[in-house]
């Protein structure tokens, strides 16, 4: 007797042996059509995975609206697609084809390669698969004969994956749809049928079989579905959107960074126009610092190796670090992966009393992680990148305080810069677990501090999620929407029992009590890091800076040559007043200059002609609005100069609907 | 026969042997008397030592006036030491005992370690060997005699350098007085009367033979001795004064920097105080880079082995480099030495026209050498440092012109911080030698142009230097006479053929002929390094800054608990102001609190009491002048706002006098 629980609590019971299909029929046929998985206790199965012949279960059955079933769907498109591959080339050898955060992707080596302008046949392909509506079929078998079916479908990175990669499972499973058979754990949905139109092959790129170089290069297709035309659609538009944002290519085109090979690969050289914007950031997280009490330090950007044993990241991050310098004196530095150890070393430069605390050590300090080469992107995905790091020391008492002084400060300075989506992310501890350092009441009582900060400041998304706190520490992270609806983990606050714990740096104060206490460390920066922000930005302005950040803020032009004298003087008294200006005074018609200003995003041009100078004034041209008028010169200066104090963001476009999913490593320190 | 020609071009001839002090008598006796070695085309000999039979030679007689005597009687001083300190101990192992900047030392191996309550018995001891006048002998041996003599003599140090150290050589020297030999190059006085009363034990130190840490620790007596009392009276002084400026010590006392184990030597951690007086003084250089059409740029602190290679500076440089980062993927990566080769990247990222020249980008650089741990001081001498650095490509004709600018630029900052005592040294080419990268007209034209710039602007010490130049140009350095009369090197400015060239980088622009050109670099950093200036700043103001840069600005001062609101709000309007304020509302006594704020150095007082808040005054104290009396609270505020905008130095002790040398390392990129 098997008793089936669904989630709205109702109960069936089953003496037969039954799937879930058939729980879903029983319920009704509409059910029964649009399921297309199952969660049996809190694990996914096939619809058509014969249920528990006894005891008692709970089962909810998936459709489309449930998040989970997204991967499902487009896991089998990717069968899908290397069944069409199949069908229309011969000797096709299968590597991996898992989801992505956006859709899917199956590397294979074919004797011919693949270019996109195979694309349209094998989406037909999958389109003819699909209306043949074949059943997905899993068969589970032993691994010799997982081995000898590999073998014989000459599937030979399936047989070398068997022989190495799933050396400890004793059955493996398969999955076929009509002549298609591939290994696979699944899950999968019922039929091809289930796929409809919703699918894309997006592009193609060079891969190698489980990352190795040594080995031949495969091509990897990258695609996507969608259960609905509309959201492809948008995720289509979304894509070309991101692609005409894209940091990497506007970097080049408005000269805000460059990568050069000869100083390495995830290295920034930040350009002049680039390092404006930047500085032109610092300048104000600077000042915003000053005003709430931090501190600024300096640190070196190394530390030697035993700093980093104490710290304990030394050496368990060290896949992801570069690795020591060895000196022939027996010295072994590391290029700091982080700031936190040097700051806790000005920490301990002194005794401290209740009375210094909290103690806010801020600085813009350049870390360096080794990413794997593959992972690289642009300014996002780099190897060397200063975070707007601080560190704060304080009681337990003042723990709440903090946060929300740290909170207060992101939220103003996303805000200043238009963006104001944001959701937070509070992670916390999962109580079933013992990996956490430190005292669990300390540990509830800072948890719930965060959560009464959160609910006061009103944040959104503010749902605890247990099991997602670092092991040192519950931690705040920023997940910020740009302004096409694609998600950034950008700042983090976050807290560190285990830097201050005897078993690392043992760090103290001297209380009232005149003993001594240990303080507790708050990790926090608003921005993350200043590359990633500004890659950011620039895709979130799509490079059309707000006047406040851009590089070139004004361009004087000149209506005919005859003007170029007052135009030299509008230039000059824009820059006394600290604009970074330019002036144009070719003898080429206006048009043609005002085009070449507005390609490169200059936010105003200021025009000038004959009667300009006799009345002392300039005609504004606004990038977004066009032509303002003619107004005199003081109050055209007095406008942009509101406009830099106001920092104000006037465009922000927002595509709405569909998101792009950027799912970074997790943030921790 | 002899023909002598000396200083004054008068010649005399000599038939039989004589020595140089033979024709000093015969000159004089008061020039026999004052003679002390001399120089016979250009090669230093000792007094008695015969000149040739035959030919002709120029001679010059050196006295103590000459500046190259200094040294010859130091180094006699350092054998009478060490006969000294074998007079009254045993078993005395002699290492070497050179010259220093200031005096000299000698290394030495006692059964029984000395003390500096030793010191006045070897003084004495020193007195009685300079009474006795005994007369340096020089004795030329050939090296198995050498040997033996120093076995005889049981100096296993000497016997170990003859066997290592001097192994190519066939003869060596010895020099005695008295009963004290000592295997040595010389020169020497005459005899040990020469030396008189002005000589003195300064301190001890531990130092290895050979440098070598795994060998015994030898004990470093340093003395020092000068020709005249008064001289040495105003080094003693002066060494006093310093002792009182170190900054390693004013440092710490006003937290300023630290210096971890755990970080490393060298690596210069700075503590909230020092990084205020940094980032003010960056500040405003970034604000003079601004005004002067830099571009400020970002680059990391590593770059490819390969990029190092290209630019010559490694392996080459590679005694003072950190060694490279071997990434087990096989990338290799060196922390980096200098800017240049990074900053040339940008200048590579496009093609640039002579429209775009010259090209200057500034970036306060942080870079890493590996100074020899014996050489590491404070922030003085260091492993890691932050140039504030720029790199000029320029055309030709704008060589001039940069420079003229970036000479105006270091001579307004340095005046800004009361250094207004310095000279230049102009390093141009030895036209003797062929070591020079470049056009020999091009290096001509350009030292021609460094030489008309510092006449125009009248420089001081302007004097060509043949010889000096870097092997890839001629360059200007600035040299500081700071407030105790100690010399620093500090601000470079340095001209490049090097790496612009087609062996390095292959640098080129666009001329108006449309043909490609090379430009010329410019390498330039009016302070050096922040952590060297603020290192001699510290010294210079005796840690007494200006106010626009003491991380302390004002301190406000209640007369009784009875004016705490006032006070409190003083301190909110003078930081409101932008001030660095604190408050000191204490129940103490005034006269204590005043006490604590002159130690701490804070240049202004406000002192507060009831009237003053009725009346809605203060009473100003400053640091240096003491009361200045009641004032209206917005009177102060502005007497102190102008003390800001005008950056005012108020304090430069000057002691004139003596001098002490900081020799530092050529200064070469």
């Amino acid at each position: 007797m098997l008793s089936v629980t669904l989630p709205d609590g109702t109960r069936r019971e089953y003496s037969n042996s039954v799937t879930p299909y058939d729980v879903a029929a029983e319920i009704g046929p509409g059910l029964a059509k649009a399921a297309i998985a199952a969660e049996v206790d809190g694990a996914q199965i096939d619809l058509t995975t014969p249920l528990p012949a006894e005891g008692s279960v709970n089962l909810r059955l998936l459709t489309k609206r449930d998040p989970e079933s997204l991967d499902i769907l487009r896991h089998s498109c990717a069968h899908v697609m290397a069944q069409a591959v199949m069908r229309l080339h011969e000797g096709v050898q299968l590597a991996f084809g898992p989801c992505t955060s956006n859709g899917f992707y199956y590397d294979m080596l074919l004797k011919e390669p693949l270019s996109e302008e195979d694309f349209p046949a094998i989406e037909a392909e999958m389109a003819k698969i699909v209306k043949e509506n074949l059943g997905f079929e899993r068969m589970d078998v032993p691994r010799s004969k997982a081995l000898s079916l590999c073998q014989e479908l000459g599937q030979e990175f399936k047989v070398e994956h068997i022989d190495t990669g799933l050396s400890d499972e004793e059955t493996l499973s398969f999955y076929r749809q009509g002549e298609f058979l591939d290994l696979c754990r699944g899950r999968h949905i019922p039929s091809t049928g289930h796929i409809g139109k919703a699918f894309k092959l997006t592009s193609l790129a060079g891969a190698y079989w489980k990352g190795d170089a040594a080995r031949p290069q495969l091509q990897r297709l990258y695609a996507t579905a969608f259960f609905d035309k509309q959201q492809l659609d948008d995720y289509l538009r979304l894509l070309e959107e991101a692609k005409r944002r894209d940091h990497r290519v506007l970097g080049k085109q408005l000269e805000l960074f460059t990568i050069s090979p000869l100083v390495g690969s995830g290295l920034v050289l930040w350009l002049p126009k680039g390092a404006i914007i930047r500085q032109t950031l610092e300048d104000y997280l600077k000042s915003e610092l000053r005003q709430r009490g931090y501190d600024a330090v300096y640190t070196p950007n190394i530390g030697k190796v035993d700093l980093y044993e104490i710290s304990g990241h030394f050496p368990y991050y060290s896949d992801s670090q570069f690795r020591p310098i060895e000196m022939e004196d027996g010295e072994r530095y590391l290029l700091k992966p982080m700031n936190c150890p040097h700051h806790i070393m000005i920490y301990k430069s002194k005794p401290r009393s209740y009375r210094d605390l909290p103690v806010r050590l801020a600085e813009f300090g350049t870390v360096y992680r080794y990413e794997q080469s593959g992972e690289l992107s642009g300014m996002t995905r780099v190897r060397g990148f200063t975070q707007d790091d601080a560190h704060i020391f304080c009681t337990e008492d003042q723990v709440a305080g903090e946060i929300r002084g740290c909170l207060e400060m992101t939220l103003k300075v996303l805000k200043s810069l238009g963006m104001d989506k944001y959701r937070v992310r509070l992670g916390f501890r999962d109580p079933e677990s013992d990996k956490y350092v430190g005292n669990i009441e300390v540990w509830d009582r800072a948890e719930a501090a965060i959560q009464q900060v959160a609910e006061e400041m009103d944040l959104p998304g503010r749902e605890p999620e247990p099991g997602e706190a670092a092991f040192y520490g519950p931690k705040i992270d920023f997940v910020v929407t740009d302004c096409i609806g694609r998600e950034w983990q950008l700042g983090t606050v976050q807290l560190d029992y285990n830097l201050p714990s005897e078993e690392r740096f043992g760090l103290e104060y001297i209380g009232a009590d005149n003993q001594p206490h240990r303080p507790v460390m708050i990790h926090r920066a608003p921005l993350g890091s200043m590359e990633r922000f500004v890659g950011v930005l620039i895709e979130h302005f799509a490079g059309a800076f707000p006047l406040w950040l851009a590089p070139e803020q004004a361009r004087v032009l000149t209506v005919s040559e005859k003007s170029e004298e007052y135009g030299r003087e509008i230039e000059a008294q824009l820059r006394a007043a600290g604009f970074r200006v330019t002036g144009d005074y070719r003898g080429q018609k206006l048009g043609a200059k005002i085009r070449e200003a507005q390609l490169e995003l200059i936010p105003y041009m200021l025009v000038v002609g004959e009667k300009d100078a006799q009345n002392d004034t300039v005609t504004l041209r606004d990038r977004i609005e066009g032509d303002l008028g003619a107004l005199p010169v003081a109050e055209a200066l007095a406008k942009l100069q509101q406009e830099v104090a106001d920092k104000t963001v006037r465009q922000v476009a927002d595509t709405g609907g569909a998101a792009l999913v950027d799912r970074s490593k997790k943030n921790e320190y």
